[in-house]
C-alpha cells in the first residue's frame, strides 16, 4: 500500500480521463482508470460518453468497435450501446432485453479536459470539485500543447515529486535545475494547508537562471534573477503551477506579471491507472513569448525532456518501494508540503469510507 | 473458468497434436498440450511417438536432444528413451534401473494429422472418436496447405467463434464477410444437435458475393449468388466446414457440387495449450479450381488474413473475460449453435468426471 | 525448492559480488545478491563498499545516484551515505537523525575479486573461507580476461553442471567435447570428499584432442593425448579447475606442468541472484602460451561459446525442474561428485540453521 489507508484513491471525485482532442469521431478511446477498463466515445452530437469496456454479450472489449449513429457498436457481433450504456440494437433479433446494458460513467468536458466520475453516479455533480484552469481556453496569451505519459508508478509518487522541488538541482541539471545547486535547495519555502490540498511558493533570489530559462527568455550571460515556483495540489490528483523569473532589481516579488522575463503555467493531472501505474497529463503554457510559436515548441520539448528524467526515478522508486514496503521511511525538512498533500488525500479517502459506513 | 465445469477439457479423447509433416527425422518437436510438456519424435521406422518432455535423470527437456537409432537421446548427459518411454541407455553405466523411464502417450497418425491421447492410456482406442476428414488425403481434387497458429485464448472461445457466423460481416469485411451485411446476419439457420456435438447450415440466397469469393471464383460484377455455410462441431475440439456459393438460378440448394462456383472445405482443429491459450490447426481445401496452384495459394492467403482478424478479437476477448469472470453474459438469438456446442463439451467433461467417481 | 533444505543458500559466507574492475570511480554498480538489492561503490580512497540499494528517505534506489567525496549521493533529493551506510548529509537540513542510515555489508577485495558477506556481520571474518586463486594476480604467466554471465537458473544447477563432465561430449562437440565421445564418457574418475566440498580428477588416456585443444596447442592431425580434468568445488559456490593435455608418451600423469601441451586454469564463481537465477563469474587463464596475446583471446572466445551452450541447457532445465518439482529424479553412476557437492552445501546450510536455533 502506498497510502496509509485501505483504499488507495477516492472514488467519488472527478478524474482527468483524457484530453478532449484525443477522442475522435469514428473510433473509441480505451483507458484503464482506477483499475477499471473504460471506453470513451463521442456521439453524433459531439458529446463524450464513457462506458465499461466490455460487451455484455460475450465480454468482447468495445474498444475494438466503431462509433455509429446510434452509439458505440461492438466489433464482434454488432450490438450497439448508447451513451447511457443501454443496448439499442442486437443484429438478427427484434426484442432487446432490459438487462442488455453496460455500465456508463458521468463525464464533464471543460477547458479542453474530459473529466470522469468513477464512484457513485448519484453523487456526481458539476458542483463537486473540478480544478479551474482557465489558461487552457486562452490560446492567444497562453499558447500550449497538451501531452500525456503513462508512468509505471503509483499516482501519489508523482504528486510527491511535485511537492518537493529540491529534486530539481539533482535530476534536472540540464533543463530547469542547472545553475546554483545550493541556492535552489536553500530557497525560501512558504507552505499553506488548504481545505482541498496544499499550496506553496518558493523564492530563489539573485540566482543564476537554469538552462531552460536562459534558452526561453534569452537572459544574457552573467544575469542574476529572482525566481519563483508556486504550486497548488488539489485533491485527488491535480497540481497547478506558476513558475518564472525576472532579472534582479525588477521587483519580481511585488509583480510577477511583467514582460521580459520567464513566465509559464503548468497543468499536471495525475490519474491512477492501477495501484502501480498512472496517466500523467501535462501542459506547459508559454506566458513569456505568446506570439512566438517556436518558443512554445521549445518550451514543450524542454519540459518533455525534464519529465522523462523524473519518470526514470519514479519507476525505479516504485519498484523499490513496492518490494520493501515493510521498511520505514525517514522524513526530512523538505517534506513539509509533501506530507500535507498526503494528509489531504488520506483525509479525503477516510471521509469517503466513513460516509459509506454511516450510510450502511 | 471458461466452462461451467470444474475441469476445462476432457482427458480421454484424441487431440490434434501436430501436422504429420511437422515431425522431422532428426529433431524432436515440443508442444504444450493440455498443460503438459510433450515431445514428439519419429523413430527409425517412421512411427511417431510422444513422451513427457523431461528426462528422468535431472529434469532436462528432451526437446533439446537428438533422434538416434534406439530412440530419443537427452542432449545433456546422453540417456536414451525408446518410444514407450523406457530408458534404453545410460552412458557410463551397464545396468538400467526399471524406474528409469518417462511417461509416453498413445499416438495415431491418420489423414496427415498426428492425434494424441492425454488421458488414461488403457482407454485409448482407435475406435474412439477421431474426426474423419478424407479430403486431406485427396491432394488431386482438394489441394491444400496445412497451417497452425498459437492463439492466446481458451480453446472454446475459438469454437464459439466458429459457431456464430454473424461476426463475419463485422470482422471480415475485406475477405469473406464483405458485401451485404444485413443479408449475412439474416441468413436462414438450421441447427441440429448431434450426439457428438452440433451441426448447422446457413443459406444466404441472392446475396452479393464477398471479396474472397469474387477473387477465387471470378464472379462478374453484379452477379448475385446463393451462398451456404455448413459447419459441424465434433467434441472435444474439431470443426469441419463446407462453404461455397453458386450463381443464383443454378439450383445450389439442390446440388452444391456443381463446377463454376466457389467451393471449399475447411478443417479446424483446436487443441488446448493451457487454460488461456490453444493451438489452432487449420486447412482450407480448394474444391473450386483444384488444378490451379495459384488459386490454392490465394485461398490460403485470404484465410490466413481472415483468421488473423479473428485472433485480434479472440485474444482481447480472452483478456477481458478472464478479468471479469464474475460478471454475467447476455445470450442472443444467434447463440443457438454456440450454446449447443458448449452443452456438448460440458456433457463430455461431466461424463468423464462421473465415470471416475464411479470407478473410485 | 532446488535443495533438500528449507533455505536455499548459506548466509554466513563470502560470495563473489563483482570483479574489482567493474566498480568505477564515479558511478555505483547495482546487483541483486541472494534476493537483496545491493549497490557497490568505491570511495575516495579507492575502498569498495556495499550498501542496501534503497535510500532511507523515500525508497529511491541509490544506484541512480553519484559517487561524491563524502560517499554515495542519492540522485533524487541529494542525501549522502558513507561506506558504513550512515547518512552524512541531508540537503537543506542541519541535523541528521541517527536513524537516517541504510544497511551496509562487509566487503573484501582480493585477487581481483570483490567478496561480500550477506549474513550476520558480526561473523564476517577474513579468516572465514575465501577460495585462494593466486593465478588471478599473475598476469605474466597466466594471462586472462574476467567475464560474467547472468543465468536464469538456480546457482546449484550450474555447480551440478561442473560436477558431471559427461555432458561435454554431448553439449560441447564443437569446442571442448569433440573427438572421442565414448572415451570421454568412460574416463577414469577419482572423487575425494573434502571438508569444504569435493575434489575430483578425470583422466582420458590416448584420446583424440577436442577442437579447442587443437586450436590452442596446435596438436597435429593424428596426435593422441593424455587429457586431465581436475575440479574442486568449495562451498558455497566456487569451482576451481585445472585442465589440459599432453601428447601420449610425455608422462602427463607424472608431470602436468610441462610446456608444449594444452594447459589452462578456470575460475568459476556462482552467486545466487534469486532462487531461480544467478551470476556466473568466470575466467579462463592461458597457461600454455602466456606470451601469446592472440592465444589468450582465442581461449576466452572458445570458453564463452562453450558456456553459452551450457546456458541454453541450464535455463531450460531450470524451467522444467521448477514446473515439475513433485516428480522424482534418477541418480546415475556419473552423479557421484555432484551428489557429494550437494551434500556439502546442504550440510553447510543445516549447520547454519542449527547454530541459529541453538543461539535463540
Amino acid at each position: 500500500m502506498f497510502l496509509d489507508t485501505e483504499q488507495q484513491w477516492p472514488l467519488n471525485a472527478w478524474y482527468h480521463a483524457a484530453w478532449a482532442y484525443e477522442i475522435k469521431d469514428e473510433k473509441p478511446l480505451a483507458r484503464t482508470l482506477l483499475n477499471e477498463e473504460i471506453v470513451l466515445f463521442k456521439d453524433a452530437e459531439g458529446k463524450v460518453h464513457a462506458l465499461e469496456d466490455r460487451c455484455c454479450h460475450r465480454a468482447t472489449p468495445l474498444r475494438l468497435g466503431d462509433v455509429v449513429t446510434e452509439g458505440l457498436q461492438c466489433g464482434y457481433h454488432g450490438l450497439i450501446f448508447n451513451g447511457a450504456g443501454k443496448c439499442v440494437r442486437i443484429p438478427g433479433q427484434e426484442k432487446i432485453p432490459p438487462y442488455a446494458k453496460v455500465r456508463s460513467f458521468p463525464i464533464i468536458e471543460r477547458q479542453e479536459i474530459v473529466w470522469i466520475w468513477m464512484g457513485d453516479p448519484t453523487l456526481a455533480d458539476e458542483a463537486e470539485l473540478i480544478v479551474d484552469f482557465p489558461w487552457n481556453d486562452d490560446h492567444e496569451n497562453w499558447p500550449h500543447f497538451h501531452d500525456m505519459y503513462e508512468v509505471e508508478c503509483n499516482y501519489m509518487l508523482l504528486i510527491d515529486n511535485l511537492m518537493d522541488l529540491t529534486h530539481i538541482p539533482y535530476i534536472h541539471r540540464n533543463t530547469i535545475g542547472g545553475g546554483n545547486q545550493k541556492g535552489q535547495v536553500d530557497a525560501s519555502m512558504d507552505v499553506t494547508p488548504r481545505d482541498t490540498g496544499v499550496h506553496y511558493i518558493r523564492w530563489m533570489e539573485g540566482i543564476v537562471p537554469p538552462p531552460t530559462y536562459v534558452k526561453g527568455a534569452g537572459f544574457k550571460e552573467g544575469t542574476l534573477v529572482d525566481r519563483w515556483q508556486e504550486f497548488e495540489y488539489v485533491v485527488p490528483s491535480t497540481v497547478v503551477q506558476w513558475t518564472g523569473a525576472l532579472e534582479v532589481g525588477r521587483g519580481a516579488k511585488d509583480n510577477r506579471e511583467q514582460p521580459g522575463g520567464f513566465n509559464i503555467r503548468l497543468y499536471h493531472g495525475v490519474t491512477p491507472r492501477t495501484e502501480n501505474s498512472c496517466y500523467y497529463f501535462w501542459t506547459p503554457l508559454n506566458g513569456y513569448k505568446p506570439r512566438d510559436k517556436e518558443a512554445t515548441k521549445l518550451l514543450h520539448k524542454e519540459i518533455a525532456f525534464t519529465f522523462n528524467e523524473d519518470i526514470e526515478f519514479l519507476e525505479s522508486q516504485q519498484a523499490c518501494m513496492a518490494a520493501t514496503m515493510e521498511k520505514g521511511f525517514v522524513d526530512i525538512k523538505h517534506d513539509s508540503a509533501r506530507l500535507l498533500a498526503r494528509r489531504s488525500i488520506e483525509l479525503m479517502i477516510r471521509k469517503e469510507a466513513t460516509g459509506k459506513l454511516a450510510a450502511e
